[in-house]
């Protein structure tokens, strides 16, 4: 709220902004521009020789000249977890099989294990500093899924934990519930029964307590089916929640298809989707979650089609699905180097993967993603000669300012 | 010096020890481990139970259980340039030929213009951001290349501000002359009568300043064959000074055998080496020097062949290739990581490969590399659960901090 006591406005000068504005081209590019803000919003974006007169008097950073982008947003990560695997990464190198790593404790239940283990505090701890490395490279807004709890107390906890890190941090969350992750070892195999409970009485849950933005599920073999994560999907529906998926990762089981039959806020993964499932996410406007980090550190071969998503329009994020056991990654520009370099994303795809489509990814794009009039003030100066430098370099951060709602 | 007005000794307690010490097995671990400093150089490594008694009074820092290695050393890098390539990455991403990206001024030659218009002070400027990229990680020692220039007046501007960067940073500064990198455009084609100048004009002039520690040269098809490289290595021999190879990597020119004939310090990329020139390093002493960050990002698919320098015992080091070409990298944690993940390379051949072997491919193995009584106390405290967390995770620094001769 604006007070006669305080003024929140606050003008940036002298910059080149990449807007991510699609009703101009490219990156949005606007030369000499200027942002003006009032009470955490943008008001003006553009040219600063039309800066409105209403902003002469206001407080005015002198940008010199520097490049400014909207926030980066990692719209999907499984942040919140404790511990990490880096002994089976060790193992494995050190030519281990999957069963020595098995009883060595590694694998996915070695994460549930750890995160039933520690307490919300323990998890708030752990998951901070993976945070902060993704906040000093620009990012305003990050999803957190849960499904390293697994049963109701530890997946509220999991989610819990998520909501509680937007209060220690100047960083927008949304929270995804992911009950649907693994099945849990107490389950015994029988997955029908676990989504049984993942619909009757986690989910509902999660929905009393408001921890949840969206919910999402593993579609695959080693996971749940189609047929399961329909039923995850329908329970969604009826608690007013929008759907995601893990979806064709390892194989084609048609899970981008199902997302857009959904109308799934975005199918994320897809390695192996094809053109059916590329045209379906079309039509239904399912945004592609592209996760460079996990297929370069499991060393997979089959690359995301690209050239379909293209084809067809489909709106295609990047994001560093952070997580201990597939993408031990904390480093979004890293992500975009790997989109570019591993899948041939250009340097247009990956920056709006990160801003524009990744708001998109979490239903958030009226809100943040570029620098547009009425959005939230989220945006970040950049010491770099042109917008490719934040694709092209690995392991170099040349963030000069992040600026939040305004601040 | 110790002046009786200045108590130099210093000692580093309640620590676990990575010292890479060869005598040891693996990382050479020392649990509940201490480190005492005088003078810079390391006065006793080992159990703190065994700390002598002459270091009971001195100043002492409590490592509260975290790990220390070595400082990490970057051995082979081409860190001082001017200008970047980010252009001519997104032109080669939006599908440009390679035709067009030479008439958009791209390639080697964009970098020899930029390197040759820029002043000692603008190069100096421009590499220290790229520097303290590697310096934040805990680099310690960094090799540095010229190879820009290509010619006398500016291979001499290129290492004189290479040795300038270890007054402005707190690091060792291992100069590379590189004058044999590509033929410069005026050269028109000729190769023999450029050779004739690189050991006529040019290394004379750079040894008769002092300005390198070792000659290199880029032995490849597209570069210089090996009876050019064997000239330079000639003439480097006459002015004493040890030699390093670019070798192999798009193609078998045996250019790792020729390395080793030479007493080589290493040979590096070696994508393409064979068994005989595998078998010719080990018994030279030459290190292999492995890139993943240029095979990364130029999408090669051959691997250096890691098992053959196993099988022949050849020391491996791993480096970042820092160059604005094929390898914008500034990151040897993220460097590790792709050596293990792309090659395959265990968590200890990672950590080895930028301490001790790194060392061993400067030909500093008897001053650095290791925790080991006797050299610099240059070593780095991480806060980290194990080792392999260093190579394990990917955009992230651990490191709590840095000590550079005992300071
Ligand atoms: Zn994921
Ligand atoms: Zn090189």
């Amino acid at each position: 709220m604006t007070t006669p006591e305080k003024d929140t406005r606050r003008v940036w000068r002298n910059a080149r902004l990449a807007t991510l504005d699609e009703r101009l081209p490219g990156l949005g590019i606007v030369e000499n521009g200027a942002i003006a803000v009032e009470d955490g919003r943008i008001a003006f974006v553009g040219p600063e020789s039309e800066l409105p007169a209403a902003f002469a008097g206001a407080e005015t950073v002198d940008c010199e000249g520097r490049w400014i982008t909207p926030g980066l947003i990692d719209c999907h990560t499984h942040l919140v977890h404790a511990g990490d695997r880096a002994h089976e990464f060790e193992l494995r190198l050190s030519g281990a099989s999957y069963e020595e790593i098995a009883r060595a404790g590694g694998g996915i239940v070695s994460s549930v294990k750890a995160l039933r283990a520690a307490s919300e505090d323990a998890l708030v701890r752990q998951t901070l500093p993976r945070l902060d490395a993704l906040i000093a490279e620009g990012v305003t807004t990050v999803e957190i899924k849960s499904g390293y709890g697994l049963d109701t107390e530890n997946e509220l906890k999991s989610l819990r934990a998520a909501r509680r890190i937007a209060e220690a941090r100047d960083v927008t969350v949304r929270t995804t519930f992911l009950g649907a992750h693994a099945l849990p070892p107490e389950m015994n195999g029988d997955k029908a029964a676990y989504i049984d409970k993942v619909v009757g009485e986690m989910l509902p849950a999660v929905a009393a307590e408001g921890l949840a933005d969206a919910v999402d599920g593993f579609c695959e073999g080693i996971a749940f089916s189609p047929e399961d994560m329909a039923r995850v999907f329908d329970a969604a529906r009826a608690h007013g929640l929008p759907v995601k998926l893990h979806a064709d990762q390892l194989s084609n089981l048609h899970g981008a298809a199902l997302a857009a039959r959904y109308g799934a806020l975005s199918a994320d993964h897809l390695e192996y989707t094809d053109d059916a499932g590329a045209a379906a996410m079309a039509k239904a406007g399912t945004v592609a979650v592209i996760l460079p980090g996990a297929f370069y550190f499991i060393r997979e071969t089959k690359k995301p089609p690209v050239a379909l998503f293209r084809k067809h329009g489909v709106k295609m994020a990047v994001a560093t699905d952070s997580n201990p056991g597939t993408s031990p990654l904390t480093s979004l520009l890293l992500t975009m180097n790997m989109a570019a370099t591993l899948f041939g994303m250009t340097v247009e795809e990956c920056i709006a993967g990160v801003t524009r489509e990744a708001a998109r990814a979490l239903g958030l794009v009226d809100e943040v993603g570029t620098l547009e009039a009425g959005k939230w003030a989220d945006f970040v100066l950049w010491d770099i000669g042109r917008p490719a430098e934040l694709v092209y370099r690995m392991g170099f951060n040349p963030m000069f300012a992040r600026v939040r709602s305004g601040q």
